[in-house]
């Protein structure tokens, strides 16, 4: 069978891979990070597309079964050239993500945090815009990519850069929170404490990995081989992808590739 | 700082384990897990409650700055006389399950999957009898451990069971799916397939280690060290942990030390 293509701008995504892999732990995979013009969530949404369509290109070329776009910025920017550039089914972590959130909200009231790139595109606005009674809280939160980076996840800055970033969320009694950005997941814990126990926390990349454990359920594409290989490609350079991998995820990635021919 | 003791009968804990690290990188951790007794599923609960405290009583030595409880059958049987026996916090994957469910249900039907030993320690009923107008669906699903440690989270065999299994919950029309066991957190792309979209899952893993962030930030106990240490010890033999623990967790855990002075 062929592997699973997922694709982010830098290390994010390696949240959705992982997730992707705890449920189908028997799928090949190919990750492509295109760290060396990383991040996206600060770039203009042509500008995304553009080194989006570039990067799944590559992946499509390698005969990917699936292409999962494992970050919120370029799946607001590249999802429907995307669905109709390539043969296979694409999945991003947006519509997964809205979906599950209208669903479990309460009072209607739901939260999205998020990059700015994100934001501006008003993704998350028109993925829920025909549900009725869903009214949707955007907050961008710029340094928390940073923070997840360089490991930091709790103590007294985080702690108040994040009651900052959560407040007008918190003002507006929102009792659903989607972590728009691939990144997130690691903040868990502090955006929980914050937000406090009546606001749930979708995960994009939950959300995603289910997705694509539908899809390919449902197409039949799903792999019955009892081993498997998982390849992690960059556009930047290999050993900070491997550290921060490692700092972020204890040892899910490894053999990291550089890639010359994009950037 | 001491670190974090973190006890499980055997393998599922480490997606606890796993959950907690992505919140708090930078922490110490002892996971300690029982495989030489486990599975503590099919056992009576004073037999969980001595195997359970033997092992706690093994990490309270270690000078563990809190304990984890990863382990919802040992859960059910020993948390109260945990908080009894030790000085440090105890943190359960019940409870934190519970309560996120409630919070998060809309028409008050929640069900819980889990084992025999959890069904009949009825720990979520009772976690959950207080709160209004919540009706509690258990359903037992013994095989799903011995598919998930084989690697097996999809195919025809598989789906089959999860089918069955899942069958009454589907006919009790729940909207909100505790997964109480940590091996079911791997299971969660079946899972979430066979229940549709309008059920939303509640991970214990992922709930257990909210309320550990939650718990060390009030405390004031959490780390600021930049780096941190992971001791993995089983009371088995370590090959077959580590193998398992590779295939679950993609390299998460490395390097486990048996321990012969249980069991």
């Amino acid at each position: 069978m062929n592997p699973i293509g997922v694709f982010d701008s830098g290390f994010g995504g390696l949240t959705v891979a992982r997730a992707i892999l705890d449920q189908l732990p028997n799928e090949d995979m190919i990750y492509l990070g295109d760290t060396a013009r990383a991040p996206y969530g600060t770039k203009s949404l042509p500008q995304v597309r553009e080194y989006s369509l570039e990067c799944l290109d590559y992946l499509a070329d390698q005969e990917v079964k699936a292409l999962v776009i494992a970050c919120n910025s370029a799946s607001s920017a590249v999802l429907r050239d995307a669905r109709e550039r390539y043969d296979v089914p694409v999945i991003d972590v947006i519509l997964p993500s809205a979906k599950r959130a209208a669903s479990q909200t309460r009072n209607g009231r739901v939260g999205v945090i998020c990059t700015q790139a994100t934001a501006t595109s008003a993704s998350y606005d028109d993925a829920l815009d025909a549900v009725p009674g869903i009214d949707l809280v955007t907050a961008t939160c710029p340094a928390f990519v940073e923070y997840v980076e360089a490991g930091i996840t709790s103590g007294t800055e985080l702690m108040q850069v994040a009651r900052d970033y959560l407040l007008p969320l918190r003002e507006a009694d929102i009792d659903t929170l989607i972590l728009g950005c691939t990144h997130y997941p690691l903040l868990q814990g502090i955006i929980s404490y914050i937000m406090g126990e009546d606001v749930s926390l979708v995960s994009s990349a939950e959300e995603c990995a289910k997705e694509t454990y539908a899809q390919l359920t449902d197409l039949g594409l799903l792999s019955d081989a009892k081993t498997s290989t998982r390849r992690f490609l960059t556009t930047g350079a290999p050993e900070p992808f491997e550290g921060i991998g490692l700092r972020l995820l204890g040892g899910f990635v490894s053999e990291v590739e550089q890639l010359y021919t994009l950037s």
